[in-house]
């Protein structure tokens, strides 16, 4: 079997029996946005208290394109990617490894330049780079972080009730946009979907505010299609999506919002009874029993949902 | 300038200017076997308690070569370096995440088999995978795992005294010598020294023996001239070498031992009188004033000590 056939899914799936269940007081391993890891009892403290672990890395030609993004940006993009999913959990962002795979030939500045990237965005959240490697890798410049962070409680993506409101915070399909624009016109004409595309800003504050209520939460990385299928795939549950509610970003359009990614906003359940509570989250529709994901169209059509998201092969 | 011009070296320094002094209770940030977190304040416990993070990265090619590789090795191998750095500050190694940097036709069972290696060799030392990134990489395969592992006191490089004693847990150049082979023989003539290479073992026990009474450590991944270069130039001090002393493994060359690296045994320094409560530790050498890393040759005659070690540009 080639992976090609299995995709990334399905893969995910065959290492986790591999790999087993996890000891050492872990709370949650493979699957979700970061893995929690119980750091202090309940005896000894007021809260329980999680260290969340996460790692995304960016491919050249695969993530970025050198044409039209610069090294300050992707050190930026780098850590806002790693930091979504710590706000993913309704965690705090701490510290990061940094590993880069460069080529022979490469220009100093431009490494520095990603560590100013970084750095610039790490100090917004409070983020201390720490360690990582920097390693040869002559056919291929990647970048890879590993981000830890911590929560009172992690909100997991399996938590999803039938009943339960779905929210999003922020608007849909603007990185999706931005960089169809890139492709098109290179930096000449740089829209704000564009710079939401190579420096995205991740939902620390709204995360942390959601983590009181959420029943589950997940951030768009991979588009709203993508969202859907891992919540209600985690929490066995349907969902039901007004086309007309999803709160698309200027000049996005649907698909850009389904299947495009990159948003790093974040999508999460709740209880009717609390969603006054998550000031500046919008219902875009519910939880269902089942496990049909449907999307109702402003004309009361429905149809299902049978995208696959970004799958990465 | 170009960072082959300037080296791996040279850049961490510059990368630590831009990076800062990090925050968060961060004992040892950049510059060591693995950076350290202070979990626990010594107010509410009887020890002080560190969180160990580190990660290293494997690339096609560079760091391993599939005509004399097995995924099963590798897996165990990308586990082992991980382990091995944790294991030279103290600690004991707890949690991976694991990320794969995959081609497009790739075998699923050769990805099974690498988590196959990988959790045998976890298992031997408490290790739980818990979470990861798979990305597409179309033409370098890459692999690195990020490990957080917990220790009472980090042993770090620069703790080394004039007058303290070096040691080294285990023998040299065997990792050498056996990739020698397997470059000139492939995998017919599988020597000890060639498994070592495929399949190194971590001194975890050792490490954490010698905790107790090491001044400095550091895992020997990249030549024991560069652990002295690292210890001496982190401690600020000097280092006098007894060829004779130096214990090679079966088959292995002087030249192995200090340049080849890959090892992963354990060279420390420590206070003379603690030599004897090292047990299995043997003296390579002695801490000395000023900057100079001398090897002195059975007939007594000096030489100075000006390899490179392995660098990565």
């Amino acid at each position: 079997m080639n992976i090609a056939n299995i995709g990334e899914f399905g893969l995910i799936r065959k290492i986790k029996k591999i790999v087993g269940k996890p000891k050492n007081n872990v709370f949650l391993g493979i699957g979700d946005d970061a893995a929690a890891v119980k750091v202090r009892s309940q005896k000894s403290e007021v809260r329980s208290k999680y260290m969340l672990l996460t790692t995304d890395t960016l491919v050249e030609n695969v993530h970025f394109d050198l044409r039209y993004s610069k090294f300050y940006e992707l050190g930026w993009k780098l850590m806002a990617i790693n930091i979504s999913d710590v706000a993913a959990m309704g965690g705090m962002p701490k510290y990061a490894l940094v590993t880069l795979g460069l080529k022979k030939n490469m220009k100093e500045k431009d490494i520095l330049d990603l560590y100013r990237g970084m750095k610039a965005i790490a100090n917004k959240f409070g983020v201390s780079v720490i360690g990582g490697d920097i390693v040869s890798s002559p056919k291929t410049l990647f970048f890879t972080l590993d981000m830890i962070g911590d929560c009172a409680k992690p909100v997991k993506r399996s938590g999803a009730r039938a009943g339960d409101m779905i929210l999003a915070f922020e608007k849909f399909g603007g990185s999706s946009a931005g960089l169809k624009e890139l492709k098109k016109f290179g930096r000449k004409k740089m829209s704000q979907n564009a710079k939401s595309h190579l420096m995205p800003v991740p939902m620390v504050k709204n995360g942390l505010k959601a983590s009181k209520y959420a029943t589950a939460m997940i951030d768009n990385s991979d588009g709203l299609a993508r969202c859907l299928i891992e919540i209600c795939a985690a929490s066995k549950v349907g969902a039901e999506i007004f086309e007309a509610d999803i709160p698309l970003a200027k000049g996005a359009t649907l698909n850009d919002a389904l299947d495009g990614g990159e948003d790093y906003n974040l999508v999460l359940t709740a209880s009717p009874s609390k969603v006054k509570l998550l000031k500046g989250a919008k219902v875009i529709g519910r939880v269902t029993r089942g496990k049909k994901i449907v999307l109702i169209s402003g004309d009361g059509r429905k149809k299902m949902m049978a995208r696959k998201g970004f799958e990465h092969f």
